[in-house]
């Protein structure tokens, strides 16, 4: 394999490089198909054998309640923005949704093709703050209250699921922090993920829907319900099968870590040496409320966009990319989604140390003259 | 690479041998990304180079007019079975489905969650012969005319499109026989195609519109506007990536090979090879009307179920697989799409004809007796 290089983009993201070595060997061999996976039936017992495979899995690592469906479905979490209120919002009823960023705004969105629609939030100092719903008299109760466990774009995450109005349930867009850390599944009446982030590769969205809720509110095309997918176990029509072996070969690969407590332990870890590296400087500015950071996504500021520039430019030469912020936001930002390991982030962080180090601030006569570059070397 | 099998299943297909290959490659190191194309990042240039290579490629082969916009989309045919009417359908219009198959039954079925569809067909012989739209009266006008330009499950296939009703538009599932053969996409508002069968693996459709057409015909969450993945370059979401390198990679090979007139050539050259294996018989009966047979989905019976399965298995024994009919048909058939060669088909049609002679039928006293066994070897 050529040498590679270290991807912090906020996806799609890096896999470990197992995982990328097995998906290869099974593009020309696919089991005893005599043929490779993208060739691969889906109706052969292979690929039944592949999908049940996958479902037990997600199940046992999630933690999936029995009460609690499995599916996995075409697209990714955008197409989930709008499957879900289509199902879910019942004519005459609201949803309540977090406004906590970029996509839960287009979340919210959304949903207003199918009915009334309240957002919470943002704060007024934007989307650096998670709005905070205790704050909020949920009247009328909503049919459910939509929230973004961790917001890819800003750096906020949820530290905790926000408490649910009565009579109403949850429902999570959990695409940047899935099995980076448990979740209550039981406490949500649905969870979907996109899989390009921490579950392997672009065109699958997992959605976990407790059964309760599969009756469609409305008349929908059959492509459109969850419980058609659900009564055809997810084979409604041909899946992305190539997708679904990446997300079996991620799910085999954080099981055989550890699972999602492993996972949890290693994104503290991750976290923790870039926001020291931030904090012990005079150099970065960590971009959000600090009560409010993230775990995967971690944003900060050097003192100014050329600086920004530079330390792109540099990083790259070390063999690391996917640093710049989202394109709404800007800055810098380091994603660390579960195929980043310690060591990359201790590797990103000596990074951060050094560049700072080299062009740090320099107090004259009181003034701070930002952004002096001292060495270029 | 491990000796290869051939697969005459209905798709997902078997590829090229060079495609597989190629697309092996990039599973370790895309371009100069230093990653993989399962990690590919959807707003680097890479990918932005592949998209739009893929879409021109698109243009050129399939003949799409400055007119019609081209879309590349998650999901497969069965999505846009929803989309198509949800977009298009005019709530008061009415929209006429030609009813040649299960798969066309469930498009017009979609179709009736946004308006009235009227259906023609099937004929009194079931799917067997086409449904022809010059014996129906479409009264009111309707919206468009839906058909399916092969239908993969029988092994029907319209010559050419029908003819358009007055004040309508053509509308088309060409997902099993797209880039087999030449298509006059002027003359449709939309031709729509699964990749799995002729253009890659599964993981995304191809949509091909007339711009006149992209304004969608009542509010839909963006997700499901053909206008939204339009104005976005087919990137309003994070694409099925690893789908369209496939689709690339097939393009190129298709392009290389000759484009569609020699796809239809080759088209013409395998089908005969089998219908000829099959009528020069007194054992195999081809199991749709001779005017309406397929180029791209041989089917047919043997004298009996159990001739059936030793048929089937023979071939497996001989490297030959997928040939099992569709599971609401049942019988025999060999799809034939653009990976199938004449090669493969001369060994087919080869099996066919010794598998025939081996058991062919005994006329005893005026009686056909059905399938006797005269040598099992």
């Amino acid at each position: 394999m050529p040498e590679r290089r270290i991807s912090f983009a906020p996806g799609p993201a890096m896999l470990p490089t197992e995982v990328v070595t097995a998906f290869q060997a099974a593009v020309t061999s696919y089991g005893t198909t005599g043929l490779g996976i993208l060739e691969l039936g889906h109706r052969s017992t292979e690929f039944a054998d592949l999908l049940d495979d996958t479902l037990a899995r997600v199940r046992d690592l999630v933690g999936v309640p029995d009460t609690h469906e499995v599916l996995i479905l075409h697209g990714g979490a955008r197409m989930q923005f709008a499957m879900l209120p289509a199902n879910l919002l019942p004519p005459g009823r609201s949803a309540d949704y977090l406004n906590s960023g970029h996509f839960a705004h287009d979340a919210a969105s959304e949903a207003r093709s199918h009915g009334t629609v309240h957002t919470i939030g943002p704060t007024s100092t934007g989307y650096r703050r998670l709005p905070d719903p205790s704050t909020h008299t949920c009247a009328p109760a909503p049919a459910y209250l939509h929230y973004t466990s961790n917001n890819t774009e800003i750096g906020t995450q949820y530290a905790a699921p926000p408490p649910v109005p009565a009579g109403s349930w949850l429902a999570c867009d959990a695409s940047s922090d899935i099995l980076t850390r448990p979740f209550d599944v039981a406490g949500h009446g649905v969870i979907y993920a996109t899989a390009h982030k921490n579950l392997g590769t672009a065109g699958l969205a997992l959605v976990i829907i407790d059964r309760a809720q599969l009756a469609p509110a409305r008349r929908l095309p059959a492509y459109f319900s969850y419980d058609v997918h659900a009564r055809a176990g997810s084979c409604y029509n041909t899946p992305p099968i190539a997708s679904i072996l990446t997300l079996n070969l991620m799910l085999r690969w954080i099981g055989d870590a550890g699972g999602a407590a492993e996972m949890s332990r290693r994104s503290r870890t991750k976290a923790a040496l870039l926001y020291d590296a931030i904090d012990s400087s005079d150099f970065y500015t960590g971009l959000v409320n600090p009560d409010h950071r993230s775990l995967v996504n971690v944003t900060f500021t050097a003192p100014t966009a050329e600086l920004e520039h530079q330390f792109l430019a540099e990083a790259g030469l070390q063999g690391m990319d996917g640093l710049w912020g989202y394109r709404k936001v800007g800055h810098l930002r380091a994603s660390l989604f579960n195929a980043i390991s310690i060591e990359h982030c201790e590797r990103l962080a000596h990074f951060m140390t050094h560049f700072a180090a080299r062009r740090r601030r320099t107090t004259l006569s009181g003034h701070t003259i930002a952004a002096t570059t001292l060495d270029s070397a």
